[in-house]
């Protein structure tokens, strides 16, 4: 069986990972020839051949002998870059790259269809859940009616910690840090927009269009305090960060925010550093995956899957979308728990108040509105049966 | 593109969703040209073109012209002979038929090794879920320690209503049978055996070894009775029938059998007819799957991304399996809940005794040797962690 040579950018935690599983293993009968890195005199904790290390992108680029590129660097425009120019030279490419694929999906895809060459990366959405196959393969002759996903363990953990460990967001937050779960400027996970990245992603495997990210409504775990802990630890009910897409009449709906969930959804298991991922389609109905999201090795073995893929000359094949299929900036009115506010807010349908809390009926657009004038305001979306639930109970209590 | 074609056997509740699927999507570039049957005169919901059945076998598999053969009858044996022959004639075979595999495995693969062939059989375990898949491309390159497996719907739909609504064993089971769940014969399903089919199946993918069901022990759903249920309920409980394996030093070792689960484990949320799969593997820790376990399109579907791999010509690759590896007839001692005999039980060592009940701790190849005595006897496996939280709620009983 022909071998196939490979060069690779990036040594960091994924890098490595990949550098060194294909090294041990033969059976993949694919080489890393050499290795574009910013720094070639760092320590490393494992062996390198002489030579194969390198700061000139050309090098890798404009080798002639090698099969394909994998690209693992963190920053995406760097990252697009090198892509595009793998594209032009004629490579396909294996990249983990979630932020240059959210932003460059489009382009990135036009430009692989151009130069006929291929590009995956499955590394780069929930780690070693392998969710675009799933997505791709499986449900190729079904139609995707949702998606609902926990993706990002950063943000999961610290709500993990928050509802079960009565800790604070701040304390949370540093022990995820101390854990090596959380960057040391966590602004991308809590936020909501790594979430966002990666939902971006899976709508294009779901449904078939491109969004562009910043098109999604987003409402982080930042600004979440003990008002919700407090509400949720009553009502026996987790919180967590949930970026979902809906297709309601071949209008695709998306948004991020963090969700009231009970022990009867799947994501109520779902804790600390693990992600999941529900898929609702036509036929298969109801699909939940549940696995580690993120970490060298996880991510590594999703990038070593696509370059069977490659190996395999295998395709994403997306030529059965339908046309009428568009991204809607409209979302459905539901039910909140809002909190963070000073002042009375105007022009929004109350349901139930408390001093510190109300709760709503209102859509992620006209909250998003209402942020601006409220810094520190923050929803969490309740369900219908969630609320039916929690109702109950109140008039239980009133009734008394 | 090449335009495939194929060779149909069976056209039941799974052979007329894949003829649907391939005939209203051109995109697959598959036709069916011809399909053996039973019964040409049957009537059916969908139109056939003139001549496509055929009761000859041989018409199909002496048809030069065919690519593949999709094998989709209910006898194991038959469906054997077919896809031997199938094999001896050059054909790569995709089947959904989890009895004929797990009986023949180790001889299918060697025959279609022999005869150059492909063997695919994703719908023969877990319908919708890609489960094999996921054994096979995520964790090539990771270990898999254990491997536990809610397989069956039937039983799975009993044990929710005999749990949720108070049914007994026999009003579920025909519950399930009106739904058309079950079959008319339910043996099966029931007495876990088809749970071991697919867990024999799982086993080679997991770990690379060929293990004959036979060899798995085994205790269904079938004895079990209102003095379990109300154990269960009592604790918060629900009852699953789960066929694990588990790769210890080497050693595989499989059962089937019921178990009692709590609200904290994935398998919880599994209820009525969906399957749910728990993958454990070195790097890449847990991974949990959920889905729709059989049917028509669920299973449909399977097939139809097998043929997916067919056409891009994929193989399942064993290579890497340690030598050393072995299944071993020895089981782990564990907690049990029993119940079900008349007599006193001699040689075994009991926790915990009322009169209906014993909890035990024992293995179960024992417990099969019991069982010889006492043919009403059943068991149910109950975790440390569940053992202890029910023994702290007996001794604060105790103490009042």
């Amino acid at each position: 069986m022909k071998k196939f040579k490979a060069g690779l950018f990036g040594l960091g935690v994924v890098g490595s990972g990949v550098y060194t599983a294909l090294k041990q293993n033969e059976k993949y009968g694919i080489s890393i020839e050499k290795i574009a890195v910013k720094n070639i005199n760092k320590q490393r904790d494992f062996d390198l051949p002489n030579g194969i290390l390198t700061t000139e992108s050309d090098e890798i680029l404009n080798n002639e002998g090698l099969d394909f590129i994998i690209e693992l660097i963190n920053d995406p425009e760097e990252a697009f870059g090198i892509v595009k120019k793998a594209f032009e030279k004629g490579k396909s490419v294996v990249s983990a790259n979630k932020k240059m694929v959210a932003l460059y999906h489009q382009e990135l895809f036009e430009l692989s269809e151009k130069h006929g060459v291929k590009f995956f990366y499955e590394g780069a959405v929930c780690g070693s859940i392998p969710i675009l196959r799933l997505l791709d393969q499986h449900f190729k002759s079904d139609t995707v009616k949702s998606l609902k996903a926990i993706a990002n363990g950063t943000c999961n953990f610290i709500l993990s910690k928050m509802v079960s460990e009565n800790q604070d967001y701040d304390s949370a937050l540093k022990d995820a840090q101390d854990l090596g779960f959380a960057e040391l400027d966590p602004y991308s996970d809590v936020s909501g927009e790594d979430t966002r990245f990666k939902l971006a992603i899976m709508i294009y495997h779901a449904f078939g269009i491109f969004v562009h990210p910043n098109k999604i409504p987003l409402q982080g775990i930042n600004f979440l305090d003990e008002n919700l802990v407090q509400f949720a630890q009553k009502h026996q009910l987790k919180i967590k960060l949930i970026g979902e897409a809906h297709n309601i009449n071949d209008k695709i709906k998306a948004k991020v925010e963090p969700q009231l969930v009970s022990e009867k959804q799947n994501f109520y298991n779902i804790e600390n550093e693990y992600n999941g991922i529900l898929v609702d389609a036509e036929f298969t109905a109801e699909q939940f995956v549940k696995g580690k999201g993120a970490g060298s090795f996880p991510t590594a073995l999703a990038v070593l899957s696509n370059l069977k893929d490659l190996k395999y000359n295998l395709a994403i094949s997306k030529s059965s979308v339908k046309k009428e299929i568009e991204y809607s900036n409209e979302a459905e009115k539901e039910i909140y728990f809002l909190a963070g506010f000073n002042d009375e807010i105007p022009e929004i349908e109350i349901l139930d108040r408390e001093d510190a809390y109300y709760i709503v009926n209102s859509d992620i657009y006209h909250l998003e509105k209402i942020k601006k004038k409220h810094p520190n305001l923050y929803w969490v979306k309740i369900s219908q049966d969630i609320y039916e639930k929690i109702n109950a109970v109140l008039n239980n209590l009133k009734l008394r």
